[in-house]
């Protein structure tokens, strides 16, 4: 299959890439600056880039975050722009990417467990993840020629815990690997409107 | 207690504000055109309402909808539309109205069956309602001076039918009275962090 990684230079999008690739997909790359490049914040950039690849199978989205923030702290520019990031970006990839996904081809979004599981500072990334898992269980169900739509939930990250692990206190992380076969599950299996847990 | 319903306005807000009158409360309504003018999708305006009704115990929101609109036809300006009203615009005012919510106060705000039944055209309803249980679930953990933080979800309601009834088939609608009444249940009782279903 032919796939588009977009925010496959983070930490989940390069282990997703990787594992796509070892499984013998054809692996296109976006982010800010990558092979090719994307704001998935800006609909004109998305429409650009799916314009500029032409058709795809499969599209997996590994947007990432949100601002961290206690509620108390909380503006309201940090709202929108957690929303307009993780959120609206990635149902926008889904409306706009349609035209462009083959017919059985499938789109597999990144949520997380911080919507299941209250944090500090974790109400805005909550917000995204919540959204986004509705969204996805929702729209899967209007989705043309045979496509499907699917996002994985990852726990915290080995590989991030130098950065996420005090957020986390006493949460068993996973390896990216892990996260990354959920996508690899996603793209190639049946599976459709559901939300993969790796926690 | 004195109450200010933001939404006020509309088919559930006067209904919660005619149940909180009648409980005894002192309530002020806000709305585009109301009593005390208020657009929720701009927080400065947001600002101002709070600056201008001073100290409240209780803020109540029914704030409603966003665009029905079947997937495959959704416009990045629909999902734009749709999250910048009733998910921000709700979140905003938990955090932008906690400073003159008098302590052991409370927010309630309005959620709705759609994140949790599929119907069609409500995918950005979903993403709405998911978003706010969800933010609901986490931020009224890190909520200061005893203020609690709820949310009601109701069903369509009997009022609404002509308007929505072709959305809902086969949903039993409920009553503007039955979801004022949940409502009085958050802001009188002892519940926090709570999605309050009326389904």
């Amino acid at each position: 299959m032919r796939i588009v990684v977009i925010g496959g230079s983070g930490t989940i999008g390069s282990a997703v890439a990787s594992r796509l690739t070892e499984a013998g997909h054809e692996v296109l790359t976006a982010s800010r600056s990558g092979e090719h490049t994307v704001d998935t914040t800006d609909p004109q950039s998305v429409q650009a880039l799916f314009e500029r690849l032409g058709k795809v199978d499969a599209v997996v989205s590994a947007i990432g975050g949100g601002p961290f923030v206690p509620t108390p702290q909380t503006r309201p520019e940090q709202v929108q722009e957690g929303l307009s990031g993780k959120l609206a970006g990635q149902m926008n990839l889904v409306i706009q990417g349609l035209p462009y996904v083959s017919d059985g081809g499938s789109f597999t979004l990144t949520s997380g467990i911080l919507n299941a599981v209250p944090v500090r500072g974790g109400a805005i990334a909550a917000a995204i993840n919540g959204g986004l898992e509705s969204f996805v269980h929702v729209a899967s169900h209007e989705l043309p020629r045979d496509i499907r739509l699917n996002a994985v939930s990852p726990t915290v990250l080995e590989e991030s815990l130098d950065k996420y692990g005090p957020v986390f206190p006493g949460f068993e992380p996973t390896t990216g690997r892990r996260v990354a076969d959920a996508f690899l599950r996603s793209v190639a299996g049946l599976e459709n409107g559901k939300v993969i847990r790796i926690w």
